[in-house]
């Protein structure tokens, strides 16, 4: 069901093979009248490049990406064509919508009817188990992609829809309430900048850790309380237990890919506190131990992106002004440097790509 | 204030100093007229042996134990003085209760005001950082003693004031409910066969795994649905998950002091799963692998014994029926043979030690 | 879809117009090839009759049902056709499935996003705003029907449908935990004895409150600790919190349609406690006194039927022989004669009636 | 325990009988000497008035205060003594702490080992069951006086210590989350304008309902995003949904003392929405309906003033200027005026009495 022109073929950039380089190739659109009930069709205005992105074209998680791979997940654009007989779709023609990385959930299972959607074993991943947003057009579904709300442009949501709405939820989950302390390591970073945010707004203090002037008055600026250079602290712990009343913060945030970042929050949390784990690295273990765990009561917890409320709602976040991402506009051509560039870890804030 | 008649000495089980071997030697009994406000003199009954003060004992703990030592943490007994100008006294003389790891705490401080006293940072803990229960008298603390249900006998008790309140509690926080599946390794040991009873007056459907007949048939009369002796088992994780409608596992309570006992477990978890941390090794890291902690939502909860609310909780179940410790008494002398069994991991049940 | 042979028409139970009498009566069956995407039809095997058929055809609630009606909602049977074009069916020809009071919600507002479908704007209920389980086949929703468990009878499982969920979701959102101690007022009802078997099953101690001798044994048998006759006690209030303790029960589940239970329980329940608000009665009000309601901290929630997870849940625990419903199994002609019953309060347990 | 130097009277107003006019007289000052343990003696800065003086007072209450009464539960002073022997006092002399409505509690019993101290059957309450601080001396407990942050005004305090903490609770356990409506009913009245504050420091989007420019511009300026006038609106219930995307806002906080107030909560809230009840009206029912209080999944949580954790963390928010009282501060000899304006509804804001 469609009422736009679709082109027969688009620009998209593919990964051929696990590990092979980057492709700008034209490939096939998918039509209008090939789409199964409740899949609908995405003209994209902009997509977000994000770390995740990188790993599943390098292929070095323990599951493998779908090959060949067209990635990307923090995508915004129209919708120009909804497949037939899909029944009470929630969205219509012409409606912005945003493509996260879970493309689709079965919303039948047991983690689906508990709200765990993410994790469902039938889900289905932007840019890894179906194709993704580096193209001009992407083929998605009715039920999982997200409105974007009026006042917020295409660029400034592509990258809340993973990276806002991973540190959202984990900040949401991580039991830290109003005028609790939260560390957030990697603060002046993507998903850190984005966090700090969420957290001001929640009520929450801020104890911003990085490295660099920059950084520092960034976050400072988006309203972090207290802050430590990594690079010039001598007592990472005793200096962050000392920032926080001494007896240290409520929550951490890690969205480092590191082990050691585990063993150093039990030690500084307060005892009570809750670390949330997000980052995805290739194969790394939590390396906390076990005694201090346990006689400080720490709790542990697995965030993973969020679900279809929780993409709402940090996206609504953003629309009423309250956080906002630092990017650069790029085309599509610059994927390839910019996975260079995250590699190398030399990327401010983050690269939004130009799909028009 | 005490109207009984309190001897001047008393046996007591003494670690002279870190790793020194154990004496069964006479020491003074704290006498009634020296009692600080809110400290009480009990005379026990009997008292538990748990692998902790082995811990202490050995001194192989990241944390010192006091010295020389009278260790011992789960004694019953009765109260024989209170401390002069002793405020608002919960107990008067003539109460049966019960002395557990947790001594004292400030009720004061932040994690006091939550309910985390057992984390308190002036908190008191029996046979480590003040003297236990392997002396015929103990010097306890009024608003921490615990009242013995008056249907409950002493022995039948002791056990249940730190290996039950810890399984007791893990099993409270590990988000478990109604009909879900929790997995209980070591099912047929000390903590495990009082988890069994715990998870089943609970209504969850209890995995136990363990080895050996005994503890089979022990496990699966206590209620536990199933059973896997990973000895047997070619794949632990697969068959857990066969053995619990393919998912896995909503909760796993880890008792064991290996780091391979976590990263089993984040493998063989439902996701959204939750993993409770109760066991203290000496030094053992979380080896849980980052990535699938994130994608499958894993909670992995640090929990700690128990507070005073936990602790009369586990006891009144016990008391009503519905769990029932396994244990051998022995007099004070078997102390040392029993530390030796201990290690050597071929403790049935629980030993209590009779002292009167 | 179906390759089952469909009559062209099946007797039913329609209520012509608000407030008219019943008539058994043969009216169409809903074609196969009439379904839309997400449709299905199931041929029924037996039904439940709820005190809400008799608001439904009586029309004294606040809003008002649809009429012609055919009311019914604790239906089982056999889908015996399938919409054409519906996308990912968790269900398929053959299956064994439960009609619940709620028929459909979209699953994609902010309720269902947050697990309240029962409180869907565009919610369907069972002979309420769509056409019920009074009649040999009903047509209804493949992602809201409930699959029934091999071994649970389809007799058995009719009023787990609609009773055993409802009271089933209060006792599990009621803050009650194991060892607890939960009023059951009405516990020899309908309601009440499913609620007396699940409340025993998450290890909640059992104040059951109803009248004769033959309630008593009922739900003692059942596992209910204590009972209390109302038509006995002198002083309700003093002789419930007389039996919990002397501080009253942690939580009651008010079945009942009167104001004055309200106050009565804010009156018996200890302070922290617990009032679960299940009743819908034609035109009442929670006469909660709020002084009181407020310096005992008092939470009063309302609960409503249950979710596709209480539902699976509910199920589940009847399935594993721990709630059964006590029943008599009528025919259809019987609908009327019960209806009077329910009106005159003589109906114990449950009626199911027989649609084959 | 006492370096300071005592007088023997002092100046307080008290109510001689139940009903009777207010006598500001000269009264014995409990001497340092006769302070039990764990009592303490505080001279007051200043003392906030609270509409709940007034019911004790006129004793149009359930419960009776104690008579004679000196009223006075929002009072801040320098502890001056402390009774002897005291065990781990948490306070010393010289500090400033508040005196709050919940003078003391056990922090023994079921109510307080779980939090909820201001229920606590043995609790005592200033101004009620104990003198209270419309006096230049007050007797109070050390282990429930609240220390008050240094940056904090005294008379900036004092009505956070009521009032503040009262509302602060009410929003904390609203279930309200960063972004969702919460509807402030009398927002521009003492408690109104300090929840509007605290709402806003949680990141909630708050509707404020009250009357006339003045609280208009009052509360918009403290951070409220919508208001309405309730002397102007036709349709309130129709008003706050259309006000709050239409399904209507996700918490309430009712302070006023009418049942009407219920009534109209239920019938906007969104479903799954919760009710705070927190006024203490002389007598009065909650009028809701119940037919709708199930359906819409709603919550009515009684809340009653807060906890030592609650106060700690209501005035650490206003020590960070995240709220601010509007008080006019008067002499103790303006009491009974201030309690004629209360009956007049004519106070705006809240009147601090300087003791000094």
């Amino acid at each position: 069901m469609s009422t736009y022109t679709i082109p027969k073929t688009m620009k998209a950039a593919v990964v051929p093979a696990t590990g092979a380089d980057l492709q700008i190739t034209e490939v096939p659109v998918p039509q209008p009248e090939t789409l199964k009930p409740g899949e609908c069709l995405v003209k994209l205005d902009c997509t977000g490049v994000c770390h995740t992105d990188l790993h599943a074209a390098k292929g070095d998680w323990p599951i493998p990406a779908k090959t060949p791979l067209i990635g990307g997940h923090e995508g915004v654009g129209v919708v120009v064509a909804i497949g037939a007989h899909t029944q009470d779709s929630p969205i219509k023609l012409g409606d912005r919508v945003g493509i996260k990385w879970l493309a689709d959930s079965c919303l039948d299972c047991e983690l689906c009817r508990k709200g765990l959607e993410q994790s469902c074993l039938k889900g289905r991943y932007s840019g890894f188990t179906v194709d993704g947003t580096f193209s001009q057009y992407v083929l998605s579904y009715v039920r999982h992609v997200t409105p974007i709300p009026e006042n917020l442009g295409s660029a400034e949501a592509a990258s809340i829809l993973c990276a806002g709405v991973t540190v959202y939820r984990a900040i949401k989950y991580s039991n830290a309430r109003i005028g609790d302390w939260i560390v957030l390591p990697g603060a002046g970073g993507g998903l850190g900048h984005l966090a700090v945010q969420y957290a001001v707004a929640m009520g929450l203090r801020v104890l911003a850790v990085d490295t660099g002037a920059d950084k520092r008055d960034l976050v400072l600026k988006l309203g972090a309380e207290k802050w430590i250079d990594f690079r010039e602290t001598k007592d990472l712990v005793k200096d962050i237990q000392a920032a926080t009343d001494g007896l240290g913060p409520h929550a951490a945030v890690i969205t480092a890919a590191t082990s050691t970042a585990y063993e150093q929050a039990v030690d500084y949390l307060r005892p009570g506190g809750t670390i949330m784990v997000v980052g995805l690295p290739a194969r790394a273990s939590l390396n906390a131990d076990i005694f201090f765990t346990v006689t400080k009561s720490i709790s542990i917890l697995g965030s993973y992106v969020g679900n279809r409320q929780d993409a709402r709602e940090a996206l609504d976040i953003a629309a009423r002004g309250k956080v906002k991402c630092t990017f650069q506009l790029k085309p599509l051509s610059a994927l390839e440097e910019t996975y260079h560039a995250l590699e190398a870890g030399t990327v401010a804030g983050r690269i939004v790509l130009d799909m028009q």
